[in-house]
């Protein structure tokens, strides 16, 4: 029997944005239509992966009626911590794959199981001899990364930061002692209603000489990246607001 | 007077392979346009830079002439070791920036800046408060990260091992403890030519139960995304040809 193909498919980052960009700003072709034809999905939230399917369906029609579309939530276990130390067996969800059906992957912003759940339905597809194919399309990580002017040739994404001020603030030297010594460029996320009090814990605590970036609403019309030593950040006697959602870069 | 915007602008992934993908399958129809509608560049080399815009020009006339077009290489010293250590004032390269022209920066594969030079650009662009933009288009290293089923929430790009052997296998050795303490995935490429000692050198050195992930020839026709833990790549009598470019990883 021919074995279906598990596609790893990209959305747009404005989830949960007041303002949608046209897909076609942010997904090639390729990625529309090879999302309009599959009609099995894993994804993380069912509700945001229909109305991501109904904007595909204005730009390449979807091949099989939104109502017959086959979607299954990933478990919440995935969702929690990562699901990197094999929250759950993703073969299960793989039977129809073997059976020959394509299964499309997608998280509700950006490329699957990159800052989002998801990698262990890949590593199940593996397992089984699946074929995997990542599609192109925005990755909010690479587009700061590329915008921050920070070292592109070595640098870690290393997730949320602690929430408990203390620990918090102490993840923060070590990370700003990390990049000085390594050269490496540090990038972590945080949820927008905390990115006003994330800048003012990277400003207290950081090194006037680190250099420090924040993305803001990355791929949509506000879109706004900015990256200046700390000590120069300090001397603004303005500073953004962060109601996007954010990433945040520490360089040299 | 009105300050033009620094445009970061991806490229395809087909850089010196034999077979070129068509552009939708790796850019957005935003990106194509923009890259037909800016005249002035900062490139890794003009003359596949040249190349790249005669693509573009097929799905979307460029606005200004190829042979009108103004573009400047990247100084020699930004290629070497990264551009991260302000190898060059990128200031004078964005005078036109300033004068109110947009500027295009573009590498010959992928995101501009990301295991590529281009950075000091961007962080010149930063200090004289010139806007940046980054377009979408094709990362590989994320691609291969999205496909490999690794740990997605906490990774880090490390570019290329040493070429030594003795030094090489120091440095897997090395990442190899790292993973399995941090459970931080690690990225790493290779020149091509090299891929198939480096896969050697891989499973001669990792412990048995790390995972090693391969990526070749990612957004072409041939890609392929291996990704087995070390004992099940020991065990498998036919290893891949790795000719076209890989992204190689090691996680959990």
């Amino acid at each position: 029997m021919h074995t279906g193909t598990l596609y790893l498919v990209p959305t747009p980052l404005d989830f949960g944005c007041t303002h949608q960009v046209p897909l076609t700003e942010c997904l090639p072709q390729k990625t529309i239509d090879m999302a309009a034809t599959l009609s099995h999905w894993v994804c993380e939230n069912a509700k945001s992966h229909r109305a991501f399917l109904k904007r595909i369906n204005e730009l390449s029609p979807l091949k099989t009626a939104l109502q017959s579309q086959v979607m299954v939530e990933l478990p919440r276990e995935a969702h929690k911590k990562g699901d990197h130390q094999g929250a759950f067996n993703g073969k299960e969800l793989l039977q129809v794959v073997l059976q020959g059906q394509d299964l499309g992957l997608a998280c509700e912003a950006g490329m699957p199981a990159i800052a989002d759940p998801g990698s262990s339905l890949v590593r199940a597809a593996h397992a089984l001899g699946i074929q995997v194919r990542s599609l192109v399309g925005p990755n909010s990580l690479m587009l700061a990364l590329s915008g921050s002017g920070m070292n592109g040739q070595n640098f870690s994404f290393v997730g949320y930061l602690p929430q408990a001020q203390e620990a918090r603030l102490e993840r923060v030297r070590y990370l700003d002692q990390w990049v000085r010594k390594s050269l490496q460029t540090q990038i972590f996320i945080e949820t927008p209603y905390r990115n006003d009090s994330m800048l003012e814990s990277l400003l207290q605590t950081l090194s006037a000489q680190t250099r420090l970036a924040v993305a803001c609403g990355l791929g949509l019309e506000s879109e706004h990246i900015e990256s200046h030593l700390v000590e120069v950040w300090r001397a603004r006697s303005i500073k953004p607001k962060l109601k996007d959602p954010c990433i945040f870069l520490l360089g040299i």
